[in-house]
């Protein structure tokens, strides 16, 4: 659903120039261009890869550092088994149509979407209100229809190939994931996993001893996720290969509070609850953060804890407060595996993207890779006063048993060995009512046990804790989708030209942090000094590129403003008596004089935003010279 | 081929040790370890990632910061056609045998090199010579033989399946891509690429375009590679999934030479000729790198550069230079692209590993894309005079030939638009030579040509510059193998305890930089100082890791040592009146007592490898504690 009233829209004509200068400046190309380019795979040129780089190592900074996390690095090569248990292989997918006369595939929710703006567009003065808002109700709840459902929406909204016009056929389901086979044997499936989250759940035991067997904790993530999409478009939003980072952070059922919740209770998150999704009123509520937890529009305070760390992250990251909104998924939106979700949303040029998840996805992963590989994935709380604990032992007499049954004695006792806890008390209720014989379904055949040959023990403790399945709560960001957004936000044109265009990246996630430039190109003492500043500054942990081509300065500041360079050094002649450079913001295009001794912490402490270039400026003398050539 | 002579081998019988400490500690376990396992498949826990981090950082400032390397971050699913071209799809393959009763798959030549050196071990006392020189020399060459020779040699050997004596079959190529489809259309056949380089090549143009037309300039990228290997052991050393860390360098052909080889030619590098490693002599030889390019044996200054380069960077890992060895291939075992390799061997428990390949890839992969895409992937270099350079046109006379073809006409003017100017000229020559009509072959079908529908044109022009195919040189780093190497040389046991065990990793890549422990657990003073310290030491940029357990003091130390640690900060009680606190180093296990305003720029200093820890023992007062516990 796009936002309306005060949230201003993201001009749409300015997704041409973005995208020109993306491609112009080798920051992201499509894969394979040269081959004609594969839909929904990227390359990231130099300033593109420096950029997602900066990005990743300020999400690890503000996450995994901040907060303590357990990060791990996992395979994303994964058995089939992981993702039939996770619900992946029967789950993930999307519904596909095909156009009946060319067999061009299609996302039915897509295209159902198109239509209903193309229907809107041409149509909507002629329209009755309640016509109008029963098709923005349909468009916002596209993605949750069942197979069914969406099949009858289309036909009756007479839905056709967009691109020929042609019939379509009835959805199909179309699993999302890439298969491919593990060894030569042609009998081991695997796939390329859709998400990091599944590694980390399979891993918990090993992450809560590592933990010293506390709870809660939160493991974290930064990998790549694949997703076989139906018909990619929409450049680097709906990709088919992708770098996600994702956190789990594990917690007692019974308890999630956040325990740094006070140092975000009285932040103001804009938010979309599903009620007002559907209602249709002004749908933007602005909340501190501990009124949305105490009216229990956010579920509790660990989902809204990170809600606010991910708010405050897109601001480091240069997207600005008015273009970030969290929306709650509707009831019949949710993964299969959520209870809870609020996406993180970013307003761009194609309307208000997710970029992040956050789901409380309860225990559900926990519980199923426990119970298909008969592994305890269990925390523990402890009790103020003990209680009794029962574990009940099936033991069978194996003399007796196997007379009785023969080669299915060693099926029995390995199917018993594999029981939990219920399964066993379950026996045990058969075997009291029994009367010489029961049965018992071992999985592959059903045997009949003769009483006397099994004895039934149970031994009974007190204990000082209680064990239970952790509750599971994801924020999981897809950070391509990121960076797409923060090209768009920090692309500036120059109020005095429309071709002057650059980024403004913070200093922070800037590609490449300063450029140097000799002021003119024919004179080798300058060029001397020039690369012996590059070489110090690497040794001083600043990133340089240097320009020293013929053009004039000011068509060089031209070139390093459209690669998103934030500082500008310039070596002139009286470097070479004084030891000191020009020192130009992109912003502001404002120069300082400034002793080259002074230059790497100065760069380092604006680009760790700990100095303002304002601070700057009163600093050092100010550089004046004529206007910038355009 | 093992070593022989000075080097001393790491002691065998530690890796169980090693791997232990690994597994305990979660640096490393197999992937989905709770499913069972997938051979060749593993995940990095919190500590093996944080190191695997600081790795592949490392990496980056030694090559692509410090060479100024255009970084690039590419797709890993690829096309078909592209690694068609390549070369991959029709050659990336090993030899496979099969246990011709239970079906069991393997690598033929690990099966033949297990089995030399099992008859070399039971037998060799009893054999000739000569046997033996012959056994070692097939053992030497086992990855290069065709699929006949090692058919042959495996049945003159006898050869049986290892884990059951069965016979086994004859070997068959198994291609070594995981491949899948993209998209739904079920047409459309990718593979999981096997390195980075392909990408690298297909964006060559959009490189050189960003480095202003300029060579030599080498471009990077650190990624995954899969490689679906038929019979994965050795642990970390051979795995299915993998991060490479490559680097292309693109240069004239003409001019190998390298600007920075000054700074590393009077280096030794430890080499192991093609030459000598048949002739079994003595065969490491130590030359400066100067003294190997003069002498042929490396065939030109920037291979030889990058092998130096190579050679420091493990050195900055840790790894002691006696356990480095550069082995140029063999010519039979030279990978399809190669005109030239060196590979950078570390000796570990399971022999010499390959870790780095250096290859000289001529203009082999350039030329394939730009043949099959049509697309000039050249550079240029500037002449001194200047030459003629004719361009041949082909120009049909639409009209003409649209009578004379009819549908074939569009086949025929699409096929000569293609064409590039040895193709023309051939066109031309066949036109000459023709009386009233000729034959083109346009692939699809031959097209009977009248001469007269026709016109060709030559155009001669001055040139200034000269265009060529560029070479590549190409180190390729394994970073999983890397950091095994890494594991196994910087394990260590205490003198006084064989149970000891710790990790010297050098400071700069160690996972974590400091721990903080409280002197007891249960003062709550204390505990607010340690916590306190952290929140500070983590803005300060120092990662740090709390043990606040009930366990000793010394227990806690070893705790912190087995996971690689290298400083040990302790809050004590005079902490709370002189905010001073004890730093203690791994190796040395000696402590000094230092103010915590200090304590940042100590640790940060001496984790980038510029101050020493004697210096800071010299600088603070020591302090003597009674022996630690073990």
């Amino acid at each position: 659903m796009e936002a309306t009233g005060e949230v201003k829209l993201v001009d749409k004509y300015m997704r041409k120039d973005v995208e020109d200068l993306l491609k112009r400046k080798f920051f992201v190309v499509q894969s394979f261009e040269i081959y004609g380019g594969v839909a929904g795979l990227f390359d990231f040129g130099p300033l593109g890869a420096a950029l997602k780089n900066n990005v990743e190592q300020l999400w690890r900074n503000h996450f995994v550092l901040e907060e303590d996390m357990l990060e791990v690095s996992c395979s994303a090569l994964t058995p089939e088994a992981v993702l039939k248990t996770s619900g992946h292989v029967d789950k993930f997918e999307d519904f596909m149509v095909k156009d009946t006369k060319n067999g061009q595939c299609y996302r039915a929710d897509k295209i159902l979407e198109d239509h209903i703006d193309k229907v809107l567009q041409k149509k909507a003065k002629k329209m009755k209100q309640e016509e109008i808002e029963k098709l923005e109700k349909i468009k916002a709840q596209a993605d949750s229809f069942s197979q069914t459902e969406i099949g009858e929406i289309l036909k009756e909204l007479k839905v056709k190939a967009p691109d020929t016009g042609n019939p379509i056929s009835d959805p199909v389901p179309f699993n999302l994931m890439f298969s491919t086979q593990i060894g030569p044997s042609g009998n081991a499936k695997g796939y390329f996993r859709p998400e990091t989250a599944q590694s980390q759940f399979v891993n918990f035991k090993r992450l809560l001893e590592f933990n010293n067997g506390k709870l809660p904790f939160a493991s974290a993530s930064i990998g790549l996720g694949f997703r076989n999409e139906i018909s990619p478009r929409a450049g680097l939003l709906r990709v088919r290969e992708f770098t996600m980072a994702e956190i789990e952070h594990f917690c007692d059922p019974l308890n999630k509070d956040h325990h740094k919740f006070c140092l975000v209770k009285d932040e103001t998150l804009p938010l979309l609850s599903k009620e007002k999704q559907l209602s249709l009123e002004d749908p933007i509520t602005d909340l501190t953060v501990s009124e949305a937890v105490e009216q229990g529009i956010i579920n509790n305070q660990t989902l809204a804890y990170f809600m606010t760390r991910t708010f405050l992250f897109f601001e480091k990251c240069g997207i600005p407060r008015s273009a970030i909104r969290f929306r709650q998924h509707l009831d019949t939106e949710m993964a299969h595996y959520a209870s809870d979700c609020w996406d993180c949303e970013i307003e761009t040029s194609y309307g208000w993207i997710e970029i992040v998840g956050h789901a409380d996805r309860s225990c559900f992963d926990l519980d199923c890779h426990s119970k298909y590989t008969k592994t305890e994935l269990l925390g523990s709380r402890p009790l103020e006063t003990p209680i009794e604990v029962s574990t009940t032992y099936i033991l069978p007499d194996k003399k007796k048993l196997g007379k009785a049954l023969k080669r299915d004695c060693k099926l029995l006792c390995d199917y018993l060995d594999g029981l939990d806890e219920d399964e066993r008390q379950s026996i045990h209720k058969q075997y009291d009512e029994a009367d010489t014989e029961f049965e018992i379904d071992v999985g592959s055949k059903k045997i009949t046990v003769p009483k006397d040959s099994i004895e039934v023990k149970i031994d009974t403790k007190m204990s000082m804790e209680e064990k239970f399945a952790p509750h599971v709560i994801e924020p999981a960001f897809g950070i391509g989708r990121a960076i797409y957004c923060i090209f768009e936000h920090c692309f500036r044109k120059r109020p005095d030209s429309e071709t002057r265009t650059y980024f403004a990246f913070p200093a922070m996630i800037a590609p490449v942090k300063t450029s140097i430039l000799p002021l003119v190109s024919n004179s080798d003492e300058l060029l001397k000094h020039v690369y012996e500043l590059k070489t110090r500054l690497n040794k001083e942990g600043v990133s340089s590129k240097v320009d020293d081509s013929s053009q004039t300065i000011g068509r060089r500041y031209a070139r390093t403003d459209e690669c998103g360079i934030p500082f500008a050094i310039t070596v002139d002649n009286d470097t070479l008596t004084d030891n000191t450079v020009t020192l130009r913001e992109i912003h502001t295009t404002k120069q300082v004089r400034i002793p080259i001794d002074d230059l790497s912490e100065v760069i380092l402490t604006l680009s760790k935003g700990m100095l303002t270039w304002e601070s700057i400026q009163e600093k050092y003398p100010n550089f004046e010279t004529e206007k910038e050539e355009s």
